[in-house]
């Protein structure tokens, strides 16, 4: 029997204790965007320091954000793996604080008191299974726990660790990170020493469908506001003589795509790597129903649409987009107004995928409209950031480790599935250590993330529990 | 000496009395849209009818509005002409309504005790020439006076007029002409008998400068909401597998113009009567800069834009547009935020020319729009109104007899003009009695309309009751 069959076996053995830890966590209201919270939430990071302790770490509590706006504290901790080992360097990131609880009158139980009970006629989906419910159940304390209780687990059955482990757990991830760019700047030559970074705060496709997301999208998110005449005209005296700036707004914003819905920005595709064929094939053999998502948004499958020559899942999760996220300008309030105004904005994003980059596609848009602005017209730019697109190559030993690690936890073959949205730290590690991150995630649809009565199912815990102890074995082995 | 002139001799004389009557009925606040003021507002509209009838006019005062919502009175006269009259018919429209005077601490003189007063430094174009400062000097109070002089002293020195006549002075014209089009409507028999209305209620091209405005734009206001999703989406899980109905909107909206920036929909051009090449140059010959106008609102010469093939004047007055008068959708606050909405939609207006209708152009913008929707997306759609379209054929007799009265008053050739604006007493009876108006007015542009130290110079008065006294002759000659 391997080490991490046996550190599973403990792992069995004393679940009961598991969930017990996982509750006391869960008690401590660490919400981090609240100040109120500020001494919950240092109590929520020496919780999870103290665990780390236990499985054998030196974990400190690193301070962050400056005297005038202090920041929560980053658990931060470092195993240099056994004598004269050559194998990969392991970042686990997680973060331990949780949203606010509101709207608490939604709640069943209070947000605060765990509770641990069997799922009820009127939940999601309605399947047997014991859930625990509290906020953070699933974002991102049981999932964080699942990787505390494997290190316990090996540190008591197996001794230290077989891999070299750094360990940052933050405490504003629901609160914009503010503060973790500036910590992995100050640990740049340490975190460049890591070749990968494994995250347990996604999904899994479905009850007993275990997955890996192995990308997420970048973002670079403008505002464009066109300025025209020096004040608002009356579209009789005025129509006809001046470029009206809504109407070369959306002239301008129409040309962003072309007829097969392609970004027309030159250059835009030049840094795109596209999937290879073997993945494309297996995204269509998912058992998921991506176009059918169109139900449930009030739309007929025939509305899906996208690039030319794509399918849907692979235009979420591999290909770049352009979308207009607000547009702004002349009168908006009831009934007429015969306006011509001197300016006109929108807020346009692009979703990026590997290996382009935000803030060159940010210029490369700006200089676009700039070329494209009527005589006597301006630009007023405004740059609101984005982040860095993150993708495992699908041929990565890394992700091939992973695999193996969830199929031996679960006995079921992981799918390798992406998400069309951006995750910050994803995107800031690449930036940062050009560091790829596999987000090897327990939750499920249903698990009410960021509202009243989150949960996370023990069958979800117990996997995620066993998949980090196999991930250390794996890891160990490349 | 023929009549006219004896009146306009009559009229000099007894220049300091109409300037004393003219300044008793700018005393009375006929503030038609503050119900405060309704009792002076039909006051005046008394005073008014008392002059008609000292010019042998039998005037009433029609009610108008409901019971539960009344109007203000519309001075109503008619003459029919001496006997065996085969000429035209005169329609003379004006309104004995004010704005409010706000802000009244910006008056220099209060804004209902009317004083004569000579320019002085730091009025605007600082020329000598006495004016009068009080609210609805010019607008349009002052205006319809020099026509009750004309007819007052017409019967004084001749007698009774030698033309069919009919004087409607509505008092809602500031506060929407709520009333107008039922009364138009329940006096259609009789008006429909009209050839030629008369309104003396616009501007000169300049000091010295008298003008006919021979045009007014309609138009055709809409507004178009396009939904897409039943809710707004995450741009991230859905950028690329749904049309963004922003994009959608500003792709279709782009469509509405051509390269040469002509409106695209079908047959939008059908029914529009292109200027004869004579009154072009006309327009061309005028001594403005049309497109130095640019420079008044921040823009270089070089900014001057429009439907190719014509000029700068020509656009505005005799050409239909197409604006974007509002635009909305998605986020529109400060920052990002990564949001595909549910809907978008903008205020679209046409300014259209004769012969163009309204509700046909309204109609096939919303069929357009129909016609180019993406599967399953739907289209909320608001008419939001307008105006027919209203001109003075160049070879009318009615302008040419017009223009031979202002150049007998004022020894100077009048200046044919247009606007691109819309007067909606100018649509209302092209719409119901396709009556031709006549826009024959003696405002400067510098007369402060609706603003504080509204005024009327002399000058103007005088020319525009010499004006109405050749009018009379003219059209009795036709």
């Amino acid at each position: 029997m391997g080490d991490a069959q046996r550190v599973v076996e403990a792992l069995t053995k004393d679940e009961a204790g598991a969930v017990q830890r996982l509750i006391e966590w869960l008690r401590i209201p660490s919400i981090s965007t609240d100040p109120a919270y500020a001494g919950q939430t240092r109590e929520a990071a020496q919780w999870c320091a103290d665990r780390l302790s236990e499985a054998g770490l030196q974990p400190v509590l690193r301070e962050t954000g400056t005297k005038a706006k202090p920041g929560h504290p980053i658990v931060w901790a470092h195993y240099g793996g056994p004598e004269g080992y050559s194998g990969p360097h392991v970042l686990f990131y997680g973060h331990y604080d949780v949203q606010p609880p509101d709207p608490l009158e939604l709640w069943e139980s209070a947000p605060f008191e765990p509770v641990v009970r069997p799922a009820e006629k009127g939940d999601p989906k309605d399947v047997p299974g014991e859930r625990i419910v509290a906020r953070g159940a699933v974002d991102d304390k049981g999932q964080v726990a699942g990787f505390l209780e494997a290190l316990r687990s090996w540190h008591e059955v197996v001794g230290p660790l077989p891999i070299r482990l750094t360990v940052l757990i933050e405490g504003e991830e629901e609160s914009g990170s503010v503060n973790l760019e500036r910590f992995v700047e100050e640990e740049k030559t340490h975190l460049g020493t890591c070749d990968v970074c494994v995250i347990s705060d996604t999904g899994m496709l479905g009850r007993g469908q275990p997955a890996i997301t192995t990308g997420v999208r970048g973002m670079a998110y403008t505002e464009i506001i066109l300025t025209g005449p020096d004040q608002d005209l009356h579209s009789g005296m005025w129509g006809g003589r001046v470029r009206n700036p809504i109407n070369v707004l959306v002239e301008l914003l129409a040309q962003l795509h072309d007829d097969d819905q392609r970004v027309t920005l030159p250059g835009f595709y030049d840094r795109v790597i596209e999937p290879p064929q073997a993945e494309r094939d297996a995204w269509a053999a998912l058992p998921m129903d991506h176009v059918g998502g169109l139900e449930k948004i009030g739309l007929p499958r025939e509305a899906d649409a996208g690039e030319a020559g794509w399918t849907s899942v692979e235009r979420e999760w591999a290909r770049p987009t352009c979308d207009i996220n607000g547009i702004y300008g002349g009168y908006q309030g009831a009934g007429a107004k015969t306006v011509i105004p001197s300016k006109a904005g929108a807020k346009v994003s692009f979703r990026l995928v590997a290996d382009q980059d935000p803030e060159t596609i940010a210029q490369s848009f700006k200089a676009w409209v700039q070329a494209r602005l009527p005589v006597g017209f301006g630009l007023e730019f405004h740059d609101h950031g984005g982040g860095h697109p993150g993708a495992v190559p699908f041929d990565s030993p890394f992700l091939g480790a992973a695999e193996s690690a969830l199929e031996a936890a679960s006995g079921t073959k992981a799918h390798l599935i992406k998400t069309g949205g951006s995750i910050p730290v994803v995107g800031l590690l690449k930036k940062e250590l050009d560091l790829d991150t596999l987000l090897v995630g327990f939750g499920l649809d249903d698990d009410r993330v960021h509202s009243p009565n989150e949960k996370f199912e023990l069958d979800c815990f117990r996997l995620c529990m066993r998949t980090h102890a196999h991930l250390i074995e794996r890891f160990a082995s490349l």
